[in-house]
């Protein structure tokens, strides 16, 4: 790693609240989105957008700085972090980052391989999938001929894709729609067969224990 | 594990006749749903279910007093068991410790390990499928705009999702429906990719095999 | 192996033959099917398929008292050859056999082992669903509401099955054509993903051995 | 390999010219079927996709004669380029080739063994999902009942297919699109399969790393 010990010292500290800042981003979203009545929290809602939208971005740039690199090149080696700033909603992608910063703190990890990839996939899929569903349901909403008529719908439409399942009794149609759904397939299908495969791997594994542990049979 | 050998003891000795239970508990549910005309039978379906969600309470907090520790800490870290009595259609789920209890008498495992896991996780999803066939119809029959009318679209359904190839002719419409199928996928699906991913591992090792015995030739 | 080497070597005899006796039997099912003016040929492609479904029987009987088991017990040990027998279009599924009995004779395996079970498991799934497209198409042909009118249109709700995606514009609507449609689910889509992921493994695999290479930079 | 090293050398020269040429051979397709009302260009395009076809046989026979073997030997050994040749569209299936070369030429692979995977893969299903979505459009445009209208509707079928998800608001329904259709779903669904497979490898080996490097608990 090129990174010095500032950078990896400033990571260190920051991961979890961006995390937790990506949270509240995405519960503003919700509610921009999903409280259509109520103005006053909407307009609400877009400040704190912003704010936060200010503080990922002096983050990024805080991050340049302590890593010495020129800008390109920072750009270019740190590109899920470049979209991530772009696009907030897609930060629970940096689970790695997460992950990292999390089992430095624990010292040891509590959970096994297995359970580690299973739940840190999933806890990034599920609100992949969330954020997904409300950008579709805010590019669907209204548009003519869509299927798509509740939030409800989009949960319902997200799910059904993420598992690759896809009914297509409800579908977006507007080009926007389709473009962002085509994203969140692209990375929720590979995260949820992290999942699935570490599941059916983690099986596999019992059941050889299972049969090792036969030796010494019981008291 | 910090499980004493009383709790495994009875573990050892109740998980198969509570599986037994949960299969009865199944077949009463599919009663209650499916006979329709036949009051009489209903009645005692549902009796014949309050009883054993008794028994399934009632092993569920000998485990607790046996295994020592304070109640909230035993939900949290036998959260399958949890979830497991609460509903207890979803008891196939825990097919782990049904194997280790099976396994642990028959001393060896008479089943290669892919045999054992297909086996298993198969008789898992089948189950599973057939509870979320069963929940899903109670909630879709005669709501309106529903597209499954008969158990058999409920049974069409829930093959097409557990495979994943979703067709969409037979969708849930109720939000209850929906909801149950979305734990129906993201239960099953893991399961059903254990059987296809061990059947490949089996199929691959088979054809390994083949080819090392090549040596001698035959007789 | 508890089969003597008198049942080994009518295996080693019969079982390509059996192969190919299997494939004339489908070619006649799907005369009878497809040909819907010619009466006459229907009818020789039945007796055909009478013929060669004795031939089948006789096989079995011939197995059955050379291995030297009792009837049941031989039905439940060979039961995937039982399935097989009693549905001949399902004999596809003895790939494992027949892959044992070529590579014998072979010697030494000419392709790799990832090659053997793409073109062994492609080979079993082409041959599947061909057979569940006529069988399906059969069912669905004339039922009411069917929106399966043509041979063409089963081939694509075929495709579209067994690679679990699913269009669902044209599905079966029979209870049978549904029934076979699941077994078909069950059978192909273990398959084929074993047919994937041997791809995938032999892709990465290549891909590995690629940069071992780099030792000595060419020429 | 029993091909001489000025067969080796010819590769190494023309493997990344070639593959330019068919991204070139793409982009006149692409004009040809979506600039519908340019005449002009579209001559000019056909042109250019029968100059391109021109070169793509000749480098096929200068193999032929540089490899040194009979032609239908030739055929048959190299089936994957002869297949690349009549169908230039499926170019992008050489990746195993132009892998080769552009490691022979970095000398150190700069990606680790999963990036690679993943960037060649991805690149391969994209570029096969785009001439793909062409090639079906160009089939199913006009066609009577068709639900793909526009260029754009043919690019969200294709992201639908090869992620298996596969809504089925929109599908092909001439007998050529299905063909292609199947076509593209045997390729695309192996390649986007190592994909995920990797990437689920990559996720499982980063997280296991994680845990090793706690052993000095940071600075």
């Amino acid at each position: 790693m090129d990174v010095d010990s500032r950078a990896a010292r400033w990571e260190q500290r920051t991961e979890i609240p961006l995390f937790v800042a990506s949270l509240v981003f995405m519960a503003a979203y919700a509610t921009r989105v999903l409280a259509v009545g109520l103005a006053h929290w909407r307009d609400l809602c877009l400040w704190v957008m912003l704010a936060l939208w200010a503080v990922f971005a002096a983050d990024y740039l805080v991050r340049w700085r302590l890593g010495g690199q020129r800008f390109l090149r920072f750009v270019s080696t740190h590109f899920l972090h470049t979209v991530v700033v772009v696009l907030p909603l897609l930060r629970p992608l940096r689970i790695v980052p997460l992950y990292d910063v999390i089992q430095r703190r624990q010292g040891e990890p509590r959970l096994s391989l297995y359970a580690r990839v299973i739940s840190y996939a999933s806890l990034s899929t599920l609100l992949l999938g969330f954020a997904g569903a409300l950008a579709v349901f805010q590019q669907e909403r209204g548009a003519p001929g869509a299927t798509m008529t509740t939030f409800g719908d989009a949960v319902w439409w997200a799910a059904s894709t993420l598992s690759t399942v896809g009914y297509g009794d409800i579908t977006p149609v507007t080009r926007l729609g389709r473009t962002i759904a085509i994203g969140m397939m692209a990375c929720g299908i590979g995260l949820l067969g992290a999942v699935t495969g570490s599941f059916s791997s983690w099986l596999m594994q019992t059941f050889t224990r299972g049969s090792d542990r036969k030796g010494p049979p019981g008291p």
